[in-house]
């Protein structure tokens, strides 16, 4: 498949802690898939800037586009945008589109622009401003590093903006079949299906009901002749 | 901190696909941390042996332990044990006492051991057996990497039985001020307590509630005292 491919990365001690549970993920994977880029992998390290670095330069030198998530607030564990600076290897300033913005927004609101929200305006150079419709503060895009906030919804809300600009690819297709019989039965056939169809992704994923083994299989592709094509032998065998 | 430390590698096609939600990553950050050993870093990866490989590698050398989830199975998709085989650069068999184990236990159910569920006995060589109480099928931990079945109520029982056997550290105390105040209003001094206890963790939460802003303070750190220091502190200040 020459669909574009995407890497997630999570920043947040909180999520490595078990105090949160990470839902972006699982957003991104969806909202990806929907737009034809296939997500190959997903990291979460610590707040730390050295594990950040590292994880942005090695993701991003291995996929088509890098998408992080977390750490760029007002707090002293805010680290992020800094850490994509110094991966790039570029300077990083209080700029003056993103300063503008949220000058605006908290004149608005009635409240003072302290240094900490000030913080939230420190953009890469070179960078992009990604729009923030919930809450102002801008994420931002640095080469094919997409740099957005943790906070489920401001995510949700970053992706759906940053993907409007990117070039998918062909849609990702899946279907399945739930067959009541143990993935020690299906195994052998399913194999030799897979065998017979290499362009496309097969799975197998075991689940139990009321005591009793049953099995998803799930057939991925693009195409979506091949894909009928092989359902159609899937069900013969299993349905 | 010199807790042990760990990471975690979710082996799965269905969670970077969107089908399927990780839970065993938020699992296993509890576990360990009841336990006083660090959740460093965690993976996603795809079903293909050299992703599966090169993380393995990076992450055995990084941390003191590797939890992996996924790819255990019987089905052709199922190919954890063999990466990981190569990735210690150790042959892999159908090994004696797994064999005995899947044997009997289909010998019981008057099920039929075929190649498939045989498939599920394949161990690399120099590995130990990690005990399955939920469906026999056994996981195995191999040097400091413990590898273990994506199914949730099977990976938990399987983490529960690996923790017995692995020496813990200090317990990772949490403790955590819910202020009805915006991140950008408490960052200042919220900064300067982080700063008047570097052995301590502190991060801090943004949430909305009702269409108002409240921040979650959270400080973590293994020392009881410090920690009361700082909550006291942290109380005098927003509580």
């Amino acid at each position: 498949m020459s669909n574009p491919t995407a890497a997630m990365l999570v920043i947040g001690d909180e999520i490595l802690s078990g105090r949160t549970r990470d839902s972006n993920t699982h957003h991104l994977a969806g909202a990806l898939n929907a737009r034809g880029i296939r997500l190959m992998e997903a990291r979460v390290v610590a707040d730390e800037p050295e594990a950040i670095i590292q994880a942005v330069n090695a993701l991003r030198a291995e996929w088509d586009h890098v998408f992080t998530s977390g750490g760029i607030g007002p707090t002293h564990d805010d680290i992020t945008a800094e850490a994509i600076a110094a991966a790039f290897g570029v300077a990083i300033t209080h700029r003056a589109d993103a300063m503008a913005l949220l000058q605006a927004h908290y004149d608005r609101a009635g409240v003072e622009f302290n240094a900490a929200r000030q913080r939230m305006a420190r953009i890469p150079d070179g960078a992009v401003l990604i729009d923030n419709p919930v809450s102002v503060a801008p994420g931002f895009s640095l080469g094919n590093v997409h740099v957005m906030a943790g906070v489920p919804n401001i995510f949700e809300a970053m992706v759906a903006g940053v993907l409007q600009g990117i070039a998918g690819g062909a849609p990702l297709l899946s279907q399945s079949l739930r067959v009541n019989r143990g993935e020690g039965e299906v195994a052998g056939p399913f194999a030799d299906l897979a065998a017979d169809f290499p362009d496309l992704s097969m799975g197998s994923y075991p689940f139990t009901q009321n005591g009793a083994f049953g099995t998803n299989l799930v057939i991925r592709g693009t195409d979506p002749a091949r894909l009928s094509a092989a359902m159609l032998r899937l069900q013969a065998l299993f349905g």
